[in-house]
């Protein structure tokens, strides 16, 4: 006898056929003796919907109202699913966010939690109801309607699961697991059954987007077990949790992550002199372009090549903003490049294990791979790469961590 | 410098340009210095797309989850209309009925409203915000979201200027005010500068769709002008408003009511002993009908006949129970007629002028028209004809008492 979280996206409540799916998996585990919290998102193209309304009565919505437009279309999975719920024989309660007292800050559109009070949800479930929470929102101290921006269904549920001490908070997607890379592009991909907190953020961070990163910092923080699940597909999904310090088994790599959303910018011929990073880096950070990978050339003659990487759809404000920055500063000239892509291999295990790098410069070499970037963190290694060499460095990385395969048929990695 | 209450009902909020729309005219309001509170319904066609939802999930819907489900229709108009009066540089704040805290029983989707938190509005008021409520809901005193069943809007805005002391309470609708009678059955029906909420009640209570009966009894219990307007059109619509007694120029009679929604049942021969009527409507309330006119004719032969008028819905289960309580009270027969209208000339002046009811007789009889039953109330005199003498019954009396001319205009009446 469990508690567990469960959230369901808005293509799994996309119509009332599909709620009903969602209420027979609920009633299911209520069957199994389950206590069940169920966290959804608006129906699959209500948000927008809302949003185009909003943008026809004024261009720029005041951001207050923008919530209390947005809110409702959770509000309405709720009391439907409830429905469906009832239904089929199974007590349940809507909630919306305020009703439960979600407490968020007063940034309105992109609110974050503050607190959330669990004693009438504790006593509705001791009363063996389901209780239906509108995910996405919540309720600052004066009162207003607040929406926790992008995501925000997976971070309220995980919120939910951290502040009731579930057992389990279970995200339900359109995929059944987390995989160790695309298997669009990798066939032999695995679904992992198990990877840590750290491992997930960065993969997710790389472009995996079964979950958003918000929610998993959050679930890592109050170290909530995280599942990730396919909502109408049986199976057990990948289980996300805390590294555990016994297992002998956890793998070196948990996956290889990848993304072509990056543009590199270089700064040719700078003056090599004291400052130069933040005469560069400050007007970018002030047009609030965010930076990725960052290199510095060895100087030669007293110059030097500064290298970054950019969102692709910041490439041409970034072009600007260098190019005046390479006459303020005497430098020679500004070159970009958008055919690029990141590659990472990412895994707690190379914490311990040393080679990984090496491992993964050879593994591309091998196919003939030129690496143009790269750049370390304790627990994954990313390259930058021609773009067009994407597919082949996933495939042969895969293969070389031998990923296809189960950690427990591993010889050495 | 007053403060005015306005409730747009769900076709003036049809669409985005209406909102636009109102929210012009609710900026005019504002640029001539008035406090506003504006209460809205949910878009045209939202809450029957909702109820579809609900009973494509649920042939009973949950009423709690109905009602969770229901509200998120006037919420989203409030968030529109807010946008829409921010972007004309109004400053406005939706609320939901639970962020006013309308404070209700708990009777789903009919709920009554017990008590109004004034405090917030009345700050934000302070602060000149445009103050844009949801009608049709409330909360009850565990936090769960009510709604308060036909007309519900109307209620909301009617107890929000009885909380707030408001000046007037104004309802917008797709007619200019309230007519003498129907203008599609009278082309010379004139439209009443001021009305009674006694005569309003009756009117409304007769057929006349304009206001609901629950907001107007309670304008006149709590004493809220009231002022019936159209959405789009200028025009100072029609007021309505306790009596004044020192009024010497309120005209006899303020308009004609009629509908055709009832039928007549007689029971004839019934053995004439106390109890009778209660023995004839007591099955009848007991069956959840509800009984209109009601007349007993004299006895003759030791036998009376019983008539009475219930909705037309109602007549075959009516029939039912009479002929089961025909054969327990040795009547002789059951006999019914749908084919009748009901006409009503209403007043508050018949109370000080005599001569109404023989007045109305004649102008029916010089067109020969028979009269079938006739009840009676202080400020009312109802008649039952047959159906097909209808419109020129309400013309012979609309012309009988000169209700064509302005009061002002009149002799004597």
């Amino acid at each position: 006898m469990s508690l567990i979280v469960q959230k369901f996206g808005g293509t799994s409540v996309g119509d009332t056929d599909r709620i009903g799916m969602v209420a027979d998996k609920v009633a299911g585990f209520r069957a199994q003796g389950h206590s069940v919290v169920v966290v959804v998102s608006a129906m699959s193209g209500e948000t927008n919907r809302l949003i185009e309304l909003a943008h026809s009565v004024q261009e720029r919505p005041v951001l207050r109202e923008l919530d209390v437009l947005l809110s409702t279309g959770e509000q309405v999975t709720t009391a439907l699913l409830s429905m469906a719920l009832s239904k089929r024989g199974v007590k349940a309660k809507s909630y919306t966010g305020s009703q439960v007292r979600i407490l968020t800050d007063d940034a309105h559109t992109k609110a974050r939690i503050r607190e959330i009070d669990d004693e009438r949800l504790h006593r509705d479930l001791a009363d063996g109801y389901v209780i239906v929470v509108a995910g996405f929102q919540g309720v600052d101290e004066n009162g207003n309607i607040t929406t926790l921006g992008r995501g925000g269904s997976d971070t309220t549920a995980v919120a939910l699961a951290a502040a009731l001490k579930a057992d389990e908070c279970q995200i339900y997607t359109d995929v059944d697991g987390v995989y160790t890379t695309d298997p669009r592009v990798v066939s032999e991909a695995r679904r992992l059954s198990r990877i840590t907190f750290e491992e997930m953020l960065e993969m997710a961070s790389m472009g995996s987007k079964v979950l958003q990163i918000r929610s998993v910092e959050f679930a890592g923080k109050y170290n909530v077990p995280l599942r990730v699940l396919h909502s109408f597909k049986d199976g057990p999904g990948t289980l996300i949790t805390m590294e555990d310090d016994s297992e002998m088994e956890m793998p070196t790599i948990a996956g290889i992550a990848f993304n072509r959303d990056e543009a590199k910018l270089t700064i040719e011929g700078v003056p090599d002199m004291p400052g130069m990073a933040y005469s560069i880096l400050g007007p970018i950070g002030e047009a609030n372009i965010e930076v990725d990978v960052i290199v510095q050339n060895i100087s030669h003659d007293k110059t030097a090549d500064f290298t970054f990487t950019v969102g692709r759809n910041d490439l041409e404000r970034a072009e600007e903003v260098l190019n005046q920055v390479a006459k303020d500063i005497n430098a020679e000239k500004v070159t970009s490049d958008s055919k690029i892509a990141k590659v990472s291999v990412v895994g707690v295990g190379m914490r311990s294990h040393a080679g990984v790098a090496s491992q993964m410069f050879a593994a591309l070499a091998e196919v003939g791979i030129n690496i143009l970037m790269i750049t370390t963190s304790e627990i994954k290694i990313s390259v930058i790469i021609e773009e067009k060499f994407l597919e082949l460095a996933v495939r042969a990385l895969h293969s070389s961590f031998g990923l296809e395969k189960e950690p427990n048929d591993e010889g050495a990695a």
